[in-house]
């Protein structure tokens, strides 16, 4: 079965089935666009279980994504779409690198919560867009910027109130999003510790990638323990 | 007369006139960031000269700004406003940062212009900002975005235009606004050389701080050039 793309996290796969692909979570992390990278024996495992349990939590919720079914442990079948090249950001507390860009506060609230463009071009280093750029760039028309951007906020709703119920606080994660064989947008790629950014509300403990990136904890034991949380609530 | 604020190019007074500040246009040259810094006897004069005919062309065609008069070589009063600390920017062909931020050919046409919007924050580095980055920064509201859009893509027009009857082209330009006491929104700061990007339509030529950016040519006998070229539109 052809291997159509390899990613740093996984290896997408034509199926048998037209308009269905097969992606295989890897056992490989890397942060800081390459500056760090490891091979994690159970990694792709964790993120399949999470990802796959993750959208099928946002199927029963209403939010339509490429998701079909998860046949093995490190393996989930999902439709095939053309990915929109753009990284949509949701952020409902400031981290990371818009700390840094527009001088906020480390953890401040960010009530409405803010969506960002990322241009997924690594040759650029993943610029952030305006809208306008978006439309210049021909990546997406006004009504599918509207669209995405409204399919982002609720898919934060969603994702927001599933951590709540874990006692977690979800204070920024990174989706994509392509279109179906009928121009339709849904949800794509990966849902999981490695895009999101979430900390126990009372601690302050990270269930994220962060214990990697700053290297503050064990990755699969984090993994691990996010995953029970999430089967805990089911 | 109290000195308000110096900056790089220009200083700033109170009047005995309240709501009247005056402005004095400096013999300074600045680039990169402060990289490049110059004395040039003689640039003052010929930016507030240039700048009071822009700002008093905007006028004849019907675009509001700060200006009131000029009062020597050197100054002109202008009404006193509170700035909003954004750099707008409109392109109508690419050159500079956005050529390497987004992976453009340089002067590709950019149809219809773009507006940008840019952080007045020398701390932070001028980073741009998306509309709900200037919403949630509390630099504007909703209508006040839509407005400063609006009067950029005017004001592009109508300089545009003037560049056109000097067989000139407008590239791309940087301006300022800023709130009168009534809270009306006006053109400030300068529009000159220093804020342009202007070249000769047949020769390529710049007119403007890219030679000096660039080391391509005199700063003062390209600004002189196109006061001259100004003045024989009149
Ligand atoms: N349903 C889908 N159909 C087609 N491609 C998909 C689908 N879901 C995800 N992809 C793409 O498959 C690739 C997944 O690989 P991975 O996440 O490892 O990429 P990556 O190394 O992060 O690189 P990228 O910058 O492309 O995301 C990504 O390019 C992603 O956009
Ligand atoms: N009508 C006005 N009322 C009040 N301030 C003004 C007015 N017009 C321009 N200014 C401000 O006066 C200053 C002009 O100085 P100058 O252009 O030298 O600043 P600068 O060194 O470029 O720094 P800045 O980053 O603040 O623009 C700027 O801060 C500008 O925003
Ligand atoms: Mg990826
Ligand atoms: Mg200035």
């Amino acid at each position: 079965m052809m291997l159509l793309y390899e990613g740093k996290a996984k290896r997408v796969f034509r199926t048998e089935t037209d308009g269905v692909y097969r992606i295989e979570y890897k056992d490989e992390v890397t942060a800081g666009n390459g500056e760090k990278h490891d091979f994690l024996e159970g990694k792709g495992r964790l993120n399949n279980l999470i990802s796959a349990d993750i959208f099928e939590y946002m199927a029963s919720n209403g939010v339509d994504s490429h998701f079909v079914e998860r046949i093995s442990e490190t393996e989930q079948l999902v439709r095939a779409v053309d990915i929109i090249p753009l990284e949509v950001v949701v952020r409902n507390y400031a981290a990371g690198s818009i700390v840094k860009r527009l001088g906020l506060e480390s953890h401040q609230p960010l009530d409405p919560p803010l969506v960002e463009f990322f241009y997924k071009n690594d040759d650029l280093g993943d610029p952030i867009l305006t809208d306008d750029h978006v439309l210049m760039l021909g990546l997406a028309t006004t009504e599918e910027i509207r669209a995405l951007k409204a399919a982002a906020l609720k898919i934060n709703s969603v994702l927001s109130r599933m951590m709540a119920e874990m006692s977690l606080s979800l204070i920024d994660f990174k989706i994509e999003f392509g279109k179906d064989q009928d121009g339709n947008i849904v949800l794509a790629d990966e849902i999981s510790p490695d895009t999101c950014r979430i900390v126990d509300m009372e601690t302050k403990e990270n269930f994220d990638k962060d214990v990697y990136r700053n290297s503050t904890g064990s990755l699969l034991d984090t993994y691990t323990a996010f995953y029970n949380k999430m089967e805990a609530i089911k």
